[in-house]
């Protein structure tokens, strides 16, 4: 068939889009890709699987790539992690023809050349169902380069990047038509909340910049909120207290929650997916890391403490609050 | 239900499972797991889907990881590296029950301790086809210790290790029941053929072995003899020429062969999945090489020679053979 691609010839064709870097020795087409790293390494692995984490028919094949490469960077903008190399399973059904395969192939390009790294190797393999899985590579000079979940203590303050809620608004709208959202709601603000969706932005600078801004503790807010705070908070071995009126909410989310008929704290703390960076810093380094991201556009905001307690308490202007349970991904 | 199991109680199981090593400084429980790899480092990926390279009516849990992380190693095994750390993407139906995916867990482990690697990361996504991805990393020196495919110059041995045609008559076996097995043959020998399609092990000792006596360039053999040596030869801008009657052929496959009503050399020269190696050395250190796979009990054959010619010609006792194409993981 005209339409079908070989294994081999889809090989080459990521291979003529790969790129290269000083680390990287050999890439795709050897039994294995050879790097340098000259320091220490930090290396995630994340996967989307078509009708669990995209529909084919709600995204193009470009926005499949962009996302499962950018949700598996966001793992090391967590770890304050300068990124290095990308490695990529693709699961694709043999029908799926030659020009999707292509314009995936391109996604991985483009997202690669977006976020400053290397797509370095991967894997081919016939499946029912098309799937993604990233595995990420980051270093830094030493070990202590690195910012992890378990750095946490009592008195810091926990603050975040960006605004939450707009993924699972997007997704909302995904499922039921932009034209499902509320009135009045203009046609940029439904696409940028689709695009929190389809087209998240890992934040791999920001990261840094909170590394180097003496951040304690980070995790990446892929789960939901209040989900990955709990992560943090066990790691760390403390508890969190958040003000549920102190985090930035996206613009456009309320309107979908009420058409939704849903709580904008559901889509805000258990929605998932803004791929935000949750971080804890000691409060005298607060204003020098806000002044940090606000070079590249980012607001960062207080929105509770760390406690010498466990788990996570949200407080709503009435007292605690409970919001729905984060993601299980095997659910 | 009892018998569900959520992903953060499969993943600390996993956690629990895990191991360590002088080289991780984090593994499973933060955003990525750090590594201080102290040289040159060589990452592949490979990956495994249900009713594509396994039936989960044929095999066990134990069986599906063993071969996952067998096929991933085995790639890290034609470098001559010393292998390190595995990172597994797990994608389950939400079906699938907490019994099974503890037995993939305890698989995987079992895995990790026989190949001498660290289980030091992944991520569990649902999926409606089990599948699971498996990155691999390992470690040299410095560039120079891995052993690349292209390698080779002409006037070099071909030569390769153990024995062919067994994972695939181990296939037919399993596809059409042990007991259609010629007549004659005893069930330890079918036991052998069967295990080697659902058990393979990479040849990573060996590996290393022929880096150090001197091997030019090397593969290991999972698409087929003829495939992979073609690979080498593409790699390496030269020609090979095999002698199909040097080729060590696995105790039992001529039956197996004459049973399924198939030649012989279709199953040693396409079949796959052998994970034997495939190396070139200077005809003055076959010897050498040979002696030291003998200290792994494992007998390295010369079969051809490296030629200023291009693709792989095999020669039957009447001129050359044509053989069937090997593996197209996208077919």
């Amino acid at each position: 068939m005209d339409d079908r691609i070989t294994e081999f010839a889809l090989i080459d064709y990521l291979r003529s889009r790969a790129g290269g870097s000083d680390r990287l020795r050999t890439g795709i087409g050897d039994d294995a890709a050879i790097t340098l790293p000259g320091g220490a390494t930090a290396t995630s692995v994340d996967a989307v699987v078509d009708g669990i984490h995209f529909r084919r028919e709600w995204c193009s094949a470009g926005d499949i790539a962009h996302k499962a490469v950018a949700t598996a960077l966001s793992d090391l903008a967590a770890m304050a992690a300068e990124p290095g190399e990308i490695y990529v399973t693709l699961g694709a059904p043999p029908a799926i023809g030659r020009r999707y395969l292509e314009a995936l192939a391109d996604g991985l390009a483009a997202a690669a050349t977006r976020f400053g790294v290397v797509l370095a190797g991967g894997d081919t393999v016939a499946s029912p169902q098309l799937f993604l899985s990233v595995t990420v590579v980051g270093h830094a000079a030493g070990p202590e380069g690195f910012l992890l979940r378990s750095g946490a203590s009592p008195g810091e303050i926990v603050a975040v990047t960006g605004s939450f809620g707009g993924a699972a608004a997007g997704l909302w709208l995904l499922k039921n038509g932009a034209g499902a959202a509320a009135d009045g709601m203009d046609e940029a603000r439904v696409n940028d909340l689709i695009g929190r969706q389809l087209r998240p932005e890992p934040r791999l600078e920001a990261g840094r910049l909170l590394g180097l801004a003496g951040a304690r503790a980070m995790i990446d807010v892929s789960d939901g909120l209040e989900a990955d705070l709990r992560h943090l908070a066990t790691a760390s071995r403390v508890g969190i207290e958040i003000d549920a009126l102190q985090v930035p909410v996206q613009v456009g989310v309320p309107e979908v929650a009420a058409e939704a008929g849903l709580e904008a704290p559901g889509l805000v703390f258990a929605g998932g997916e803004d791929f935000e960076l949750a971080v804890t810093l000691a409060e005298s380094d607060i204003d020098r890391a806000g002044e940090a991201l606000a070079t590249v556009d980012l607001a960062l905001t207080p929105i509770g403490k760390v406690t010498a307690g466990t788990g996570v308490m949200v407080r709503g202007d009435a007292g605690p609050i409970e919001v729905p349970p984060g993601h299980d991904h095997l659910a």
